[in-house]
């Protein structure tokens, strides 16, 4: 389950409610191109913004669309009582394993987001993905911290955010987490153009917005470095540098979210309010990256 | 409105629900003190953590306990629509004013935040004041945005996380901010440890979390700046610094939170999981102070 590709699509979202034909479909391209597991309401997938009722029928849409494919969804929110009820429904929607960021608007002690881990990891029977994403939650893990959460029944995986550059320095962050943590747990790479570097550097999986769009490009990516052909994935990589350079600069939600309009995948707009779409000189970037780059038009 | 001592109360919350004779009884309390306004639902209020329904249920037990001291509630979500939402039922409650911060999950850009404020403001029909909380939103007004947002109709104040210690930076501060507003928009200062300075550096109002709950030592400050009495209301400030120093250190809301609980306001726990109270040692390090100054016995 969390190894090699997890896509994370996009759920195209209006303030009408969530485009469900559009959602299925991306996902069922993504099943189509043979990724490894699916990770539906992710950051990207926009969890954050959804209702309770929303999140569980994207659930069961995800499973029903995967045909096989493992799906893992997000089940953060911002009260514990919250995350275990969406824990609930994602379970019963059949789920094959759970993600979990420690969303917050006050900030949390480090024995506060171990509590949330505490509570919601005991009531599960799928595995749980320990969601690492400072970014948007602005909890800063230590690797003390981790191992800690790792403990824990049910935890099966850390998605840590970008490795360094440096192949030696991404070599050591990887192996400093891993001296924490069980050998049973996973170690996932997100924050698309570390990806390489991650995989490279011994991640066993790679969390991956783009993914969640352009399968086949992030396919080739990752079989190269789990073939151990560490150059092949970092040519690929770096071929992707102009996509990466506008995620970083922009975030890849709203990249994708304009890259899937682009692509015919979804309309527009399809982002929650307050949220917009890319600025229109981003988008004609975008449009030149895409093309130059042949992305979608055979994933 | 906008103008002296705004107090902000806790709202008491277990995993069952609110406790409305608690959170009842402090806002009476703070409107027999004397406070120009009562701040319901604001951070420390936990608004960030309640329903839609709970929120609404707030809003008119605090227009009802509040016995015609004016009341503003915050208004905040993560969705326009939410936001929207809520800010139908707090003027159906009868609010006086309401307070907006940008909450956030997915970083927005300074047109997004504008769009939000935007579209909320059209719709209202009671003075909104912008909340500025970089902390907890993680958005970073410039000057030149708080200028943009204050040209809407409706907006009447901009409350501010804490002016710099310096005396003369504070009132740069202050006037940097004035200068893009209209000389009818309120400027209020929050962070407890910088009212004096804020109030003396030329703010109109003190948006305290401290008030929530000692409303008679906070009027106390307030007044003497009012008065012109700056060296007074540092003095106030000066004698307050150990329980400052202990909000810096571990936020607002759970000083006050254990604060509540030991002056027998509230029973405990009263924050939502997966917010705990204060640690054991802060915990007495709290009594001591209140003891040493004396709060809570008369407020």
């Amino acid at each position: 389950m969390f190894r090699g590709l997890s896509a994370f699509p996009l759920t195209p979202t209006t303030e009408e409610g969530i485009d469900e034909r559009a959602f299925g479909a991306l996902v069922s391209r993504l099943a189509a191109a043979g990724v490894d597991s699916i990770g539906a309401l992710g950051s990207t997938g926009g969890y954050a913004y959804l209702t309770r009722e929303q999140r569980a029928r994207v659930a069961r849409l995800a499973v029903e669309a995967a045909d096989g494919v493992p799906v893992m969804v997000g089940i953060g929110a911002l009260r514990t009582s919250q995350v275990l009820a969406v824990a609930e429904d994602a379970q019963k929607a059949g789920v094959s394993a759970v993600l979990l960021a420690p969303m917050t608007y006050q900030s949390l002690t480090d024995d506060e987001v171990f509590g949330l881990y505490e509570s919601v990891t005991r009531e599960l029977s799928v595995p749980l993905c320990v969601y690492d994403n400072p970014r948007t939650t602005h909890v800063h893990f230590t690797d003390e911290l981790h191992g800690r959460i790792a403990e824990l029944p049910n935890v099966a995986a850390v998605k840590i955010p970008p490795v360094p550059d440096d192949r030696a320095a991404a070599r050591q962050r990887v192996a400093a987490l891993r001296a924490q943590l069980p050998d049973t747990v996973s170690v996932g790479v997100s924050g698309d153009w570390a990806a390489a570097t991650g995989l490279n550097a011994g991640c066993d999986a790679w969390y991956s917005v783009a993914g969640g769009l352009f399968p086949a490009t992030a396919l080739a990516l990752t079989r190269a470095a789990q073939a151990g052909d560490a150059a092949g994935a970092t040519a690929h990589s770096e071929r992707l540098e102009p996509l990466w350079e506008l995620i970083r600069q922009y975030g890849g939600l709203r990249v994708m979210s304009a890259a899937a309009s682009h692509l015919g995948l979804a309309t527009e707009p399809n982002l929650p309010l307050p949220l917009r779409g890319l600025p229109s000189d981003a988008r004609r970037r975008l449009v030149t990256v895409l093309e130059h780059l042949a992305l979608g038009t055979s994933a």
